[in-house]
């Protein structure tokens, strides 16, 4: 094929025209700074709250003075995290929880907070990627004032249910904090903040074919944190600086089609991923499902290749233009294997070779049919150098 | 006249046509997340990096590793004010210092740093709006480890000699760092950062013709601090997030272009603006300048308009589409009086009079005749009404 066929959409995804098409008025005449008092201003202003209230409605909340608007899911996250941290921690006891297969943004801060003194736990999963609820529960103190979890994971497209663990943990430490990382969840799978015991919830534009550099952070009313960055009074005085209308407009309208085409997401894009998984699985013997038995998101497999370099098939799926990722573009251009898939223990013959495909709704039969194809000639082709041919002979390779 | 006057480009600037073509291709069809390893990344990852180059040419600085890109100067502020006192806090009696005409984003981020219990001092300012050099100086004690002055002032435009400040300060305490919140001089003055003292300097891209939601700092080689937003390896890991490729490669058109009209701000733009100024203070008895005897950036005027409010000066300008500001933008919505002027001593009589006309390169000859006619009218409109009549009537109102 001649065209691209890009399969890393839990990377980055394409801009939906309409969303273009909707922001493009921002960047043109609509200048004018959102927080000025005069007409022009208004108009931004205007704008803005309309995009809040489509945010709203893909997170099924009624308030739409829940959402903030920031600058990216890192921020939102970071947000999150250290606001409830430095507004709640009081004694050397202060404790918070997360998983082991949570994006570097939640991890990240979890390490440096407890370079500050804050003790963390970090909880494993299972082969298939799922979290023991119950030990998760068991973990909670009367000292612990945060926990995250994510809606869905980056790498594996595994969903973890969120709702009953912010209401059992709930019922463990009724002050406890749940923030959620909603990343990957944003455009693939419904989201119910709406009556749920969630207090913090993230996305970011990019995930669901807005622009790179808008996110969302979902508080719930009453909820209290120290706000990160500091300044005008802007989101509430919640997050200074100049609102960035153009994106938030879009961030609302690619929220307004997340919606829309959330059906689709579920049927189509479903149907597509589950034929490019079961085409290379049945077609190659040593090609392995990365969580098999999890519920997933409908556009994500992560499918280990044993005894083949990843780097290697990347590569050789480049020339052909077919564009797919090993772990996270966040931690990419490092050759460490995935963290998820540790955590997941995914032996050490399958873990250097495994990739992530992820679709989007541009994804087409077509391009499908050539992937199945190529990453089938690719593994053959790499299997013929690798050092592993007894191995790979017994897998029929 | 029909169409708008916007003399508020100090709030915020109208995006250059040139810098909205740039930005497109990355808005369409150059997605792809620029962490990605694939071919098409790669084309996003370069447009960065030649970003990155423009604007270490708008800085002067040779090199371009020492460019963070962020997502607002309210971030960029916020990095490096909170990332050294983070770094370099070691004890009860660690000292910062600022001045009192600095924007939001420093004022609250120290005033937050002294609720933790970092001491804090803030500069006064002359009737001018002038530190005095050797009073800053002489605040500086060994415990001394961040001075925060802005290169000018949104509501004034005064220009600091920053380059001059950081130098003797650093003679008097060499581990005190300097930040410079640069957001009004980039594009209106020329920015010297090589060979200076300087450590941090910051910039919006908003302020200069480029999109809102991007900003730069500027790290001196050699100089540590706390990031803030932790996560991703990206900006060399110094700040977390995908990064805005659009919004990035519009900040380095911008940049180009600023340099490339830097000759037509100090000469024509200052033209308009001193006609501006002549035109409204030679007409009206009661209008004086605001930071007279300063050097100033070349765009910006601030005039107080005696026993006059200022809310309704801007009220009937916006009736006749003329948009200026009192006060910052990030301040707007409240009733107080600029903390700017207040700084400098402002009588009451005209400190609640006070108006910002911030010109830009697209501002017209036309429009200045049509501001200065149409102040002039709603001055002498208002002073009718005004309860000060005996005071006006002296002014010759």
């Amino acid at each position: 094929m001649n065209k691209e066929i890009y399969l890393d959409n839990n990377a980055t995804t394409k801009i939906d025209d309409e969303v273009l098409s909707a922001m493009l008025p921002y960047l043109k005449e609509n200048y004018a700074n959102p927080s000025s008092m005069y007409d022009s201003a208004k108009i931004s202003a205007r704008a803005i709250e309309k995009a809040r209230k489509q945010v709203a409605n893909l997170f099924n909340v009624e308030n739409e003075k829940t959402i903030l608007f920031t600058s990216c899911a890192t921020e939102s996250a970071n947000t999150a995290i250290k606001g409830v941290v430095e507004q709640f921690a009081t004694n050397e006891n202060n404790h918070i929880i997360t998983t082991q297969v949570e994006h570097p943004c939640v991890l990240s801060v979890y390490q440096n907070l407890e370079k500050k003194g804050i003790n963390a736990t970090y909880l494993g999963v299972n082969e298939n990627g799922e979290l023991n609820i119950d030990n998760l529960l068991s973990k909670i103190t009367p000292n612990t004032i945060l926990l995250s979890v994510m809606h869905a994971n980056n790498e594996t497209g595994a969903i973890y249910p969120v709702y009953e663990i912010a209401k059992e943990a709930k019922k463990i430490n009724k002050n406890i904090k749940i923030f959620v990382d909603g990343v990957q969840a944003a455009g693939k799978i419904p989201i119910e903040l709406e009556g749920s015991e969630i207090d913090f919830y993230s996305v970011s534009g990019h995930k669901f074919h807005a622009p790179k550099g808008v996110g969302a952070l979902y508080v719930k009313k009453g909820n209290l944190f120290e706000p990160m960055l500091l300044g005008g009074h802007q989101e509430n005085s919640l997050r200074a600086g100049t609102q960035n209308t153009p994106y938030i407009v879009a961030l609302g309208k690619a929220s307004e089609l997340a919606l829309k085409y959330m059906d689709y997401e579920q049927s189509e894009v479903k149907r597509l991923r589950d034929k490019l998984e079961e085409g290379i699985l049945s077609s190659l013997g040593n090609a392995k499902l990365n969580s098999k038995s999890t519920l997933r998101v409908p556009n994500t497999t992560n499918i280990g290749f044993e005894y083949i370099e990843g780097e290697l098939i990347l590569l050789y799926l480049n020339d052909l233009k077919i564009y797919a990722s090993s772990g996270s573009a966040c931690t990419s251009g490092s050759l460490d294997p995935s963290h998820v898939l540790r955590a997941q223990k995914v032996p050490f013959t399958s873990l250097h070779g495994s990739i992530r495909f992820s679709l989007s709704r541009y994804t087409t039969e077509e391009e499908i049919d050539y992937a199945i194809k190529s990453v089938v000639e690719v593994i053959k082709k790499l299997a013929k150098i690798s050092p592993f041919q007894r191995e790979l002979k017994e897998l029929g390779l």
